[in-house]
């Protein structure tokens, strides 16, 4: 097999294993939500915040990709919910296959939302399927503001993206604006929310939006 | 082949290109700084406060790496220096001939220090050895201090790992200890250096580290 081969065979094979993880998302009435950024943006974080907001209301789980330590399980489970840990030792992104091996070895149970929270890369993540109902991308305005034209694959491919840390944009340049043209653009029917896990700005908006999917996957009951 | 072939194939292929870069560079008495790190963590902007320390002093060039526009090259040539943008399309690192091709579509003339900014990702990268003289890690403070560990590839063949954005350390949970114990233990002979490009705090010992490795390079002549 040439090059080009090999990347074929790799994306065919996580299509047909997200493929059955859609059908097992649909059989259990999980919404499973596929969170893509770049290191240090804000994904645990704001997992951390959505758990408290919707804490005895939803039942929510945890699939975690990181290349090494467990730091980021042991946040969710601390806050009480269901979290597993996937080491993907030096792999660059979550494909599929970890995503149903990690489901077998360790039950979450029943659940009404799903956040996988891909490994710490803008780039890689965006081309595996891992049977999510949609792809979310984070961005920090710490990052700057060039940044969707600079990636474009996952801010087109991203239903939603969440900019994070705003409680920090009197500090730092970051032309909201700018940002939101550019995902426009990049995805003209998305949508984009501004969080702040720190003051909380953002994060009713965002639970909401979680909500709304969960009823519409459910046929209108929620 | 198989995909561990073509990995491997890959790689040695890249090993041997970046072979003739090293020799290249050698014999142009060239410095080469191989800079990667998360998006938006302030490479670009650590290289705008260095030609703006080094001006007339040395002569400095970029090669930028992007997944798209050329955004990064032309905010360095608009210091005046010369810089080549390398488009990689959907790829998430540099690799040793695209370098290779870069310089010789686009002559930077004789240089004391080229810096190759890497495309923004923390983890790909640092499989490529792009005939440098040394990495360089760069975290910005807003990314969290639990990143060395997370993310250990980079951070033990890193020589010299750059914090960035001190000045936002005020606004942020960053426990500066604790990641400098996380570097020190994966690259105990490494350097770590606090900077802001905003105050220009670090940018003065920065470049001090670039003419002491210029200096050995040459044999003790600077």
């Amino acid at each position: 097999m040439t090059q080009v081969d090999v990347r074929q065979k790799i994306l065919s094979d996580n299509a047909a294993a997200a493929t059955v993880l859609r059908e097992h998302f649909a059989a259990g009435r999980t919404l499973v939500v596929n969170l893509i950024s770049s290191p240090g943006s804000g994904k645990t974080t704001l997992l951390e915040a959505t758990v408290r907001a919707l804490a005895g209301r939803l039942r929510l789980g945890a699939i975690e990709g990181d290349i090494a330590t467990e730091r980021d399980a042991d946040r969710l489970r601390a806050l009480g919910i269901p979290a597993h840990q996937i080491l993907t030792g030096g792999s660059c992104h979550l494909d599929a296959r970890q995503v149903q091996a990690a489901l077998e070895a360790h039950d979450l149970g029943p659940l009404d939302v799903l956040f996988i929270e891909n490994v710490g890369n803008l780039v890689c993540p965006t081309s595996y399927d891992l049977g999510e109902d949609f792809k979310v991308a984070l961005l920090s305005v710490t990052e700057g503001e060039d940044k969707p034209f600079k990636y474009p694959s996952i801010f087109s491919k991203a239903e939603v993206t969440v900019v994070t840390k705003a409680d920090l944009l009197p500090h730092v340049s970051f032309r909201l604006d700018d940002v939101r043209g550019q995902v426009t653009a990049l995805r003209p029917d998305g949508a984009l929310l501004v969080t702040s896990a720190t003051t909380g700005a953002g994060v009713p908006e965002w639970c909401a939006l979680l909500e709304a999917r969960l009823a519409a996957k459910r046929g209108g009951r929620s």
